[in-house]
């Protein structure tokens, strides 16, 4: 925790730490205590367990401007996308079974939250980006609306589903979401399947490059501390990997990305004309519409936009959901391209 | 080249390179100078491009013994292999667009023959294993014999062909190899596609680890020399990546795998019987035949084997190209698991 690993590096002994959660939520203090002090402190397994994403980016991608990442960084969350696309089971079924496996806690709520990603994301922006940013300041949603009705869709469509940490630091303000995101089958996070982590960095010079591995267990955690420790011993100075340079967030809601929506709708005509209608007043516009006969009398409607703002695209949503022909808005998930 | 590399390392001048060819053929002769020198020798552009492979082995896999290795290190190879697959397209007609586009040369032998990928599994060798391997030691097989047939009944059963580096240093003795295989189509391997590289790793503890990215190009070279160049400055006293401890290598041949073997027969009753009488003969047991009906007097007959020594495979085979109704042995491919 964080009081001892302060006191430690105040004392100038070296720590190396796996705890998200301190690193990501007391990164500027923990700055300033490694520029007073004359040890280090070192933190590869906090993200993406025994794949050394930390220490490559900092050694070997030096000589990059780092403009975005996207990564799969919570094997749990991982794991229960990953079944509920290849055995078509529920949310909470697939819950119970990480549960029994090991790959999810008896309280999972901060990995389906998004909390831990959240926590990590933070630490990479620190580290890929150079900003320091504040876990609290980067917006996050879980996994826990996800159904089959979702997966069934993006694979129809030609994309999984996944959790994603996505950091866009290509323009002046830096973009940060945790979010549940719909990722074409050929891309090369889409095979990252079950407690597998990956990161996927596109850097200026080096182009695209994805590292992968397993994001947990005592083993490859064990692998990235001892490594950290290795590398401590050889260092003839200290080294400070965090900065406490702040980073100016702008919110994903304000930037345009292209969406997937899912609507409970009354099947009835016209239904589909007024949301239309709707969307096209806060110039939202649609790429497909795909209504798919059952045999009940409420249907789910799937829109895809083009590129909009999730705020332009919210606007229009919170008048649609008091249609009486609309029962719900199942879920709103991006789509990357 | 290697002379002017030698003068610079015994003039105590730092050398970052990027060619493969000198680094693999001398690096016994590197090994003695870099002892001798107060300089180090850094060549991280000269496998896998811009990804950071021979730096992340050395310095943040560290903890590990790396048991396996297995890589797509020749872009050229794996575009003209993804091409086929994709567009259903012949061979020579995929190199000639790879010399259009430039990812292959003018005469591309060294490529499609493998000998590109034997001087960087040599490299490998050296700095995953710790093992100094000749090239010249390194079996290998190249992709010119791998035509449409191939690749059709490699997908049918779920498979992809990929030029592969392969090193197995889980045992005493070190298996290397350079040969085309199937993969299964759900391994992270057979999402690397077109001109990307990737190292796929196994780490004794880390477990598996891939690093994937563009292996070529002006950027992602330059990305990687630059971070050697970075690194050599940041060092205080000298580096040897290399080791001149002599691996003793196993021939591919003489361990089990399996093996996909496929024949151009004479359509008429009991061929296949004989062929599989023969194969028994040898123990070569086999897993599945594939004979598929085609408006032609010749047919071609696929034998996938159960593990097999190739040793065991050949003398078979030896015997049966005699047999009046084979017309030939068109291909036989390594399947991986």
């Amino acid at each position: 925790n964080y009081e001892y690993i302060k006191k430690s590096l105040l004392k100038d002994k070296n720590v190396v730490t796996a705890n998200k959660a301190v690193v990501a939520t007391y990164s500027k203090d923990l700055y300033d205590i490694c520029c007073r002090s004359n040890a280090s402190l070192k933190f590869e397994a906090s993200v993406g367990g025994g794949i050394p994403i930390i220490n490559t980016i900092k050694d070997n991608l030096s000589s990059n401007k780092i403009e975005k990442i996207m990564g799969i960084i919570n094997g749990t969350t991982n794991f229960i996308l990953t079944q509920m696309a290849e055995h078509k089971m529920d949310f909470y079924d697939v819950v119970k079974i990480a549960q029994d496996k090991g790959y999810a806690e008896s309280d999972p709520t901060s990995d389906l939250e998004g909390e831990d990603t959240v926590y990590k994301l933070s630490i990479l922006s620190n580290i890929a980006f150079g900003k320091n940013v504040s876990p609290s300041d980067i917006s996050s949603q879980g996994i826990k609306k996800i159904n089959q009705e979702d997966i069934k869709y993006a694979a129809e469509l030609g994309y999984n589903i996944k959790l994603l940490a996505i950091g866009d630091n290509s323009e002046t303000d830096l973009e940060l979401s945790v979010e549940p995101a719909f990722i074409k089958k050929n891309h090369p996070l889409s095979s990252v399947k079950n407690e597998f982590n990956a990161l996927f960095i596109e850097g200026n010079s080096v182009g695209e490059i994805m590292l992968y591995g397993k994001g947990a267990g005592g083993m490859a955690t064990g692998s990235a501390v001892l490594s950290d420790v290795i590398k401590i011993c050889s260092l003839t100075g200290k080294e400070v990997l965090l900065t406490n340079t702040k980073g100016k967030i702008i919110s994903s809601a304000s930037r345009e990305h292209r969406y997937y929506v899912r609507f409970e709708v009354v099947d009835k005509a016209g239904v589909l004309g007024k949301i239309a209608d709707s969307f096209g007043k806060e110039n939202v516009s649609i790429e497909s519409v795909v209504q798919k006969n059952v045999e009940k009398s409420t249907v789910p409607l799937i829109f895809i936009t083009h590129n909009t703002t999730r705020d332009s695209l919210m606007k229009s949503i919170d008048k649609i959901k008091n249609f009486e022909t609309v029962l719900g808005i199942e879920n709103i998930i991006r789509i990357l391209d």
